[in-house]
């Protein structure tokens, strides 16, 4: 009964693969994540768009693994790594053994040293961000709709999205369609077309590691839905009144951050070589130095591919790390055995808005309509679980033909009590 | 331009089925919502046991009422109604004037005094109630599995619902379908048919309104499904540690108040007459005494029917007085030509779980699986929304052929703060 114990930190991407994939193994394996669900990131936008509802595109850690007698599911926040002692501590004090750990803890948004700017900027990792923001959108709206003359509702209705990545281009896309679409006859005092969004990336170009004709695409994309795009200038600052984008300050009560990532601050406790991003630098096996069972898999780890270059934070980087690894204990490969790690890349999309995405497969580039309908395609195949796939879908199929979105709600504060903070 | 102006409290089925058939009316209508949604109460349980999102049984006001130009929605929270000088005054100050006042502000729960109780055994009123009462259950389980001792376990194991009204039975039996059905294969540690459920009712027998064949056999199917009712028994007290019955101590962490209502607070700033619950004792025409251009509807109001005996606060009943109050409006009926309003009772019914339901249309009473079937129909018609119908209905399907539950998510509070609270 004794089998070896295997702790895996965080059901995201990479530690739900490596779990499933030591799914009824002679292994005693542990899964502990601070959530109960496993979240399908790439969709969350959508959530804090207000376009699909959180049970949509999240799944019970518990119940994806349920048919696994081999693997027990604890909620819990991991505080403490002590590699020696082979012990996780959580943050009620319950001390959690283990020969081998799997760390795949993921990335917060980082703010470059400037952590005030989180409460007035708000970024998108988990359900909890993406209702956060779905809240501020919808209640910038109501807000305007209360003013009693244009200029004092202007700054309601505008928007800033800081960071031109998928996350920032996909949100951009959205708000557009929020604005002059979703919202068009629900007003009565404002007119939501009078609604400004904007896009600001420090880079030359929006969506910079795809090749520049699809950045030049994606941004032409985004000005047609009405999206001011702002390339090669910085946030200098952000105030409850604004941003200041260099030097003009554009006054806007919605901020959305999607800039910087930061790798979870628990790996610092492991007291090994993490990088600029705060992500452990790993071997060639995804191991740490000289500790050959522990591994650091997903946003939480540095790895290079053949070039020397580091890997993207990629779901599909996090999906064939968390497997490589349960192949190797499933093997109990020693240290000197294991192949190095090896990224296939299958290529990456991105979407701008209900109809347009920009997409790279190897040396093959596309974008427009089918871009966009292979994207839909890809991202339902991906989903876990029958019933996610088909509510999505049909959601996507009601928004596609009715410009509404499925879960327009404010709940969670009163407008009241935002409106006296203004 | 300057039409008539009727301002409607609340987006209730009374205020909004008011503003629906005020509808293109020669009459400039302004609804005020605290939230941004219409709710279906009836189906709010099903939110609270994590088998539907809040995206399913709840449409933004302003988008129902899109196609009406007449009608402006403004979302806020009325604090004060001053019946004299015509005027309703926000929490931030803002003052609406009206010429005509309908107010469907309807109730929340009531502790009896207890209000200390509150925090300890939440009611079930809104969209909040409902996903606080989710995460509540689904961490029971969360924390259970943590524990070392099944000693210790059992208390997260134990639930207990107050009140065998509708809710408290519709509650009792969806958290026995989540321990006895959902949650079977999810756990390792702990055995999730261990779990207890008690229903606790203070009169003789649960769903007092319904005949009492009718009230036995929904007793008979909760104990079928595992939930201990006892009936004829109060509780005295409630503690972070459980809740005392009369003279016996049920250790649980688990209380769900479905006891009491209480009207909303804001019907004592008017200044007449109100009954034991708070509520508004209203005239023939449902206006208030001296003031015919004040109507009270739905929840806040108490109306006789032609015994003299109060209308209960069902659903149809805020209904029809909406559409009867929009009627008066709509004719500009002086007072003296009212026709008093009569509430035409369709029947009502109750489920049990997720295949047995009872119901009662005048003479005709039912219970048993097509009674289920039935309540399943009648619930689907009524929701606002094809969208929303065809959401409920797909995810009632897989529900029923899997006991799967689809939104089984934690989310707002780390389950770390909530374990040290114990």
């Amino acid at each position: 009964m004794a089998h070896t114990k295997v702790v895996i930190l965080g059901g995201g991407f990479g530690g739900l693969n490596a779990a499933k994939a030591l799914g009824n193994a002679k292994l005693d394996v542990w899964l502990i994540d601070q959530t109960n669900h496993h979240l399908f990131q790439p969709l969350l936008y959508q959530v804090a768009s207000a376009a699909l509802s959180p049970g949509d595109i999240a799944v019970p850690i518990r119940e994806i693994l349920s048919n696994y007698e081999n693997i027990t599911v604890i909620m819990g926040e991991v505080v403490k790594i002590d590699k020696d002692a082979k012990v996780v501590v959580l943050r009620n004090g319950d001390h959690i053994g283990f020969e081998y750990l799997i760390i795949a803890t993921g990335a917060r948004h980082s703010y470059f040293g400037r952590d005030e700017w989180e409460a007035l900027a708000p970024g998108l990792k988990t359900l909890n961000d993406a209702l956060k923001i779905r809240e501020r959108i919808l209640i910038s709206f109501e807000k305007a709709e209360r003013c009693d003359s244009i200029s004092e509702a202007k700054k309601y209705l505008n928007f800033v999205i800081i960071g031109g990545g998928p996350t920032g281009v996909e949100m951009a896309g959205a708000i557009a369609e929020i604005a002059y679409e979703t919202m068009l006859k629900n007003f009565r005092r404002i007119d939501v077309t009078k609604t400004k969004i904007y896009l600001i990336e420090g880079s030359p170009h929006i969506l910079p590691v795809y090749p520049e004709r699809l950045s030049e695409k994606a941004k032409h994309y985004l000005e047609r839905m009405g999206v001011q795009v702002i390339t090669g200038k910085r946030v200098t600052d952000i105030t409850s009144e604004g941003a200041k984008v260099e030097n003009t300050f554009i006054p806007a009560h919605n901020i959305i951050w999607a800039a910087g990532n930061q790798a979870s601050a628990v790996l610092q406790t492991l007291d090994v070589p993490l990088d600029r991003q705060g992500r452990v630098i790993v071997e060639s096996d995804l191991s740490i130095p000289d500790h050959p069972h522990i591994f650091v898999i997903g946003d939480a780890a540095c790895a290079m591919d053949e070039k020397g270059k580091p890997l993207p934070g990629l779901a599909p980087v996090a999906v064939q790390q968390g497997r490589y690894v349960a192949m190797l204990l499933r093997k109990r490969m020693a240290k000197s055995e294991r192949p190095p790690f090896r990224y296939f890349d299958k290529g990456s999309m991105a979407t701008i808005g209900k109809t347009k995405a920009i997409g790279v497969f190897g040396k093959i580039q596309f974008s427009g309509f089918f871009a966009w309908l292979a994207w839909c395609f890809v991202h339902v195949l991906y989903l876990i679980g029958f019933r996610n796939r088909f509510t999505v879908l049909s959601q996507w199929l009601f928004s596609y033909f009715t410009s509404r979105r499925g879960a327009r709600l404010i709940y969670r504060s009163p407008i009241e009590s935002e409106m006296t903070k203004k």
